[in-house]
Order: C-alpha cells, then sequence, then structure tokens
C-alpha cells in the first residue's frame, strides 16, 4: 500500500494479476467515428498526439473503409500522415486489397479486420454473411503479413446480439479459429452490445485456450451499457489477459446496435489498474486532461466516471 | 449456460462466489436523503413498497436523525407506519437514545448506526471525533440489543477521504472492532468518495478477517464515483461477502464528500448477480420499471445504465 498522489488512487496490488497491461485505445477511431459534425483532421491529429503524449502506445489512429460507409473517417489519407511520426503504435482499419492498398502507400505497420460472429451483425455492418467476410479478410490478413504488418481481428457481438439474443460460445469459438488460422497476430472480443458478466467472460476465455488460442493473443473490447465493462475486465485480467481495449472519455459506441451506450472509458481502466499497481504507462491526469479537451471539441461532456470525478464535472 | 430471456443477461456461473447475495437496498433513505425539493411521504412509500415487489427483502427505509440534519427525510414518522405491514426487513438510521426512543415507539426492527473511519469526515457528518461518535453510539447498540433489534454498523471513508487522502487499513480494522465489540450484528464497508480498487477491498476483507470480524458480518457499500463500484463488488464476492449495498435507480451520493456521484446502481448489480447464476430474488424487469417510475418524480433521468439500456432512455 502507498500513499496516493492527488488524483490517483491508493495502490494495493492483487494477487495473480498481470505486472504490466497493454491499453488498445480506440478514442481516435472508434470514439469518434459515429459522431455526427466532422472533427476536423487537425483536431484529430492533435488528439491522438495527446493521446500519445499521456503515455499510450497503442492508438487506432482511423479507418479505410469506404468514406460512404463512415463520413467521419473520410479524411484518413490526410490524417495519418500527421502522426505517423510518434512513436506508437498506429492501427488503422483495413476491410479489404483496396483498402490495404492504402494502407501500404501510407506506411501503415498495423491494420485490423472486423468479423462479426452473428450473421445479423454482418449483414447489418459489412451486408456479407460472417463466411463472406472472412473470405473478403484472408487475402488482405496473408498479404499484410507478407509485407510484415502486424494484424488484429476483431470479433463484434461475442456475447450477445440485438437481434439474435444468445451468441453460443462455440460460434465465438469458431471465428476466432478462423481468424488465427489465415494469420492474425491478436484478437479483440468485442461485447457490442455491453451485454457480458464476468462469468461469460471467464467461460469465453477457457475455451478459446483449450481450442488453442493462447491468452497472449487476446483482447478484450468491452462496453458500458449495463455498467458491467471493468468488472469484465478484472475477470479477464484474472484469467491473464493483458490486453484491454478502452476508448479515451468513453466515446463511441455502436450505431447499429441497439443501447450500444459506450465503450469502456480509458480512465475508469487506467483508475482500477493503476490503483492495483498494474503498469500500463499511462499518466491519468494528462490523459484526463486530454479527454476534457476533447469534449470541449465536441461540445458536451465526457461519459467517464473517472474524468468527471478529477474534472470536477457535474454528472 | 441458459438462453437469456429478452432484457436478462446468460447465465454463466463463475467458480468459487456465493450462491445468494443479499442486496440491502438504500435508495429510499441514501438515495432520497439529498434531494432538495421535498418527496411527498406517499411516493417514498409507494418507492418503498414497489421496491419489496420487485424482490428486495432488506430496504433501508429512512432516518430518524434530526430534521434539520436532512430536511427530505423529516416525515420518517409518517412514513414508517405506511410500510411497516411489508413483509421485507426495513432499517432505519438511529444515530442517538432519543431517535431509538422514536423507532421504538414506530416498532422499527432493525437500526443503523454510522460511524466515520476519519476524523474529518466525523467532524463533518457529526460534529463529533471519531471516538466521540462511537461513544455516542454504544448505548443506543446495547440498549436495542437488548430489545432484539438487529443493528448494522456503518463505516464512512474506509477507502479514501476527501480531506485526508488516504485512509490506513489498520483504521478502519478499529472502528470495525469497536462497532463489532459494542453489539453490531453486521458492518457496512463504505467507499464514500468512490476511490477504492478491487486489491485494496480484498486487502481490508481479509485484515477484518485476521483480527476476528467475519465476512459473514460485512457488507459492502460502494460508489461509482469513478466507475469502480461493480469491479469492487466482483473483488468482494469473490472473498466472500454476501451483503452488498445498492440504491435503486443509482439515487443518491453524499453532499459532503467532494466528487461522491452516485450509489452503486441496484439494476447494474442485479445484471451482473443475475449474469453469475447468483440468486438475489429480484425481477430486474420490476425494479428497472420502479427506478423508470421514481425518476418521472424527480424529472431526471436515472442515472444507472442498466435502467437507461433496459428503457432505452438517452444516456
Amino acid at each position: 500500500m502507498s500513499t496516493p498522489e492527488p488524483g490517483l488512487p491508493m495502490v494495493v496490488p492483487a494477487p495473480d494479476l498481470p505486472a504490466r497491461v497493454r491499453i488498445h485505445e480506440v478514442g481516435a477511431r472508434d470514439g469518434l467515428q459515429n459522431e455526427k459534425d466532422a472533427v476536423p483532421t487537425e483536431v484529430k491529429a492533435e488528439f491522438i498526439r495527446r493521446l500519445a503524449d499521456a503515455g499510450l502506445t497503442t492508438i487506432e489512429a482511423t479507418s479505410l473503409v469506404r468514406p460512404e460507409w463512415v463520413p467521419q473517417l473520410a479524411d484518413a489519407d490526410r490524417l495519418y500522415p500527421l502522426v505517423a511520426d510518434l512513436p506508437v503504435a498506429l492501427p488503422v482499419l483495413v476491410p479489404n486489397n483496396r483498402a490495404l492498398d492504402r494502407a501500404l502507400a501510407l506506411g501503415v505497420r498495423r491494420i485490423a479486420v472486423f468479423a462479426s460472429v452473428t450473421e445479423s451483425f454482418a449483414k447489418a455492418n459489412l451486408n456479407r454473411t460472417v463466411d463472406e467476410a472472412l473470405a473478403m479478410f484472408a487475402p488482405v490478413v496473408a498479404r499484410a503479413r507478407a509485407e510484415g504488418i502486424h494484424v488484429r481481428g476483431y470479433l463484434s457481438m461475442c456475447f450477445g446480439d440485438p437481434w439474435e439474443g444468445s451468441v453460443p460460445i462455440h460460434r465465438v469459438v469458431r471465428i476466432s479459429k478462423a481468424l488465427m488460422d489465415m494469420g492474425c497476430d491478436e484478437l479483440s472480443l468485442g461485447d457490442t452490445i455491453g451485454v457480458a458478466t464476468p462469468g461469460h467472460v471467464q467461460d469465453l476465455l477457457s475455451e478459446l485456450n483449450e481450442e488453442g488460442v493462447p491468452t497472449s493473443a487476446i483482447g478484450v473490447h468491452f462496453h458500458d451499457t449495463y455498467g458491467q465493462a471493468l468488472a469484465n475486465t478484472l475477470a479477464a485480467l484474472q484469467h491473464g489477459v493483458t490486453t484491454v481495449d478502452a476508448s479515451a472519455g468513453g466515446l463511441g459506441g455502436c450505431p447499429y446496435a441497439k443501447s450500444a451506450t459506450g465503450n469502456l472509458a480509458t480512465e475508469d481502466l487506467v483508475w482500477m489498474l493503476q490503483g492495483l499497481g498494474i503498469d500500463t504507462g499511462v499518466d491519468l491526469g494528462r490523459l484526463t486532461a486530454t479527454s476534457v479537451w476533447m469534449a470541449g471539441h465536441l461540445g458536451r461532456p465526457s461519459p467517464s466516471r473517472t474524468v468527471r470525478a478529477l474534472s470536477h464535472q457535474e454528472p
């Protein structure tokens, strides 16, 4: 136990948790993609620079999907060069070979593909079946790997689907293995509608391990729709997970998923990890200041409880 | 694993958790006490009736502190008889012998006293030192016990204090033992400013056990100021705690504590417990409907994420 500095929790480690966690920061991509009013490219670049300055080492920068799908990220080719010099990993979403051409031209070194576990969401998000989407990604992943590019595979709707209800664990395992088999370096298990609870998380992780997917290749991506994200994160850490997705200030959600109100806020995650003595490299004060700055640009307060508490915003 | 009904999580138990948790519902007392506009007594009674109808078995009803301290609860003597026939436990806050006289006249069978771990909060909340407050409670607890009344002892500021910063665990242990020694049946460990993290929770529980306070006598009372309440609850459950305080709809907080924005919402707690297959007896749909109904009376949306998701309120 140590005396806390102002604005930081007391540090009291718990047994059997990882010493270090890598936060995969998604605020600049997942967090901003559904903003209706265009955020200026320079503001996005400054956001990413500030996130890097706060100590985040993996900052998802943007997406190379077709501009009509996600108009907010249509400036990807202009944005990426503005941040490419930062000494951090800057993954970019790449759905197909044409997007990979653009990524290679930009010098991108990390990409992500985004599969769905459920047919309903594959149809809604990609206008394809689950297997058609996997078939679309396979040559992209193969080519990226041949170029020495690190590939993340997102899986949406791993714990429940707004149209289909429950999602059997064996279906998540099947898609996970397919993505690993095609060459993904890591997975991100998304609870897109935020319904997961800790036992469900640990069961899925155990099943994946039994089917040959190592915990070291698994990241978790929880939403706070039902307030469960941080408890689920604790359950994942107890299983050995060391990669956790979060969004600065709790920005974002998913427009195609009913009630998907909000990614896990990076600040709330960092508060817990800092209290547990788990190293993230993140300066919570700088990160909070960044989210307050971004909230000013977006014209509404951050939904992160930690940001509100530390900046004394009204809830 | 079972298929979820609409509006309920999939049930996937986790190992080494209690089979049943008793929720100590504080919405009608802690949740309402800081409302500026007087809530009609009949609305409070209806709130308590609806909470009982939703399956809650321990519903803190009101407080017998002096009306000038908590004007909102000045109607305690009129409210209690309106709900006394409900087949649930209805604890009432009782600070001193005069209040105990009133409680006995009302037929109250469960009371709670409220100690502070820190001198700053004892001064702010009770205008006494920590030990003066304990001395005030001792004869109240003794007399209540002699009358066969169940006594809960609240401890505020167990994990941090807005004026003093860190709170050493040995101080929490000292106050806990003092309350148990004077005859309290159970304790409620309050994280009044919401700064706790899971390792801190488990360390405190272990220390209390080592000093002779059994887990069966310990309830936990977390605030969501930094978004940590549910993760801390999971940590407490893993230690064996089976009594968890929560407030329907996330009502309330503490006006004397900087940034104390919100009790753990009962609905968010029930979502997790239901997903873990832990029996609470609570019907989440009825509880959510109750919080939506109460939010209508208070004129603002519930801060509970689960209430928002299930009632499709905008965040």
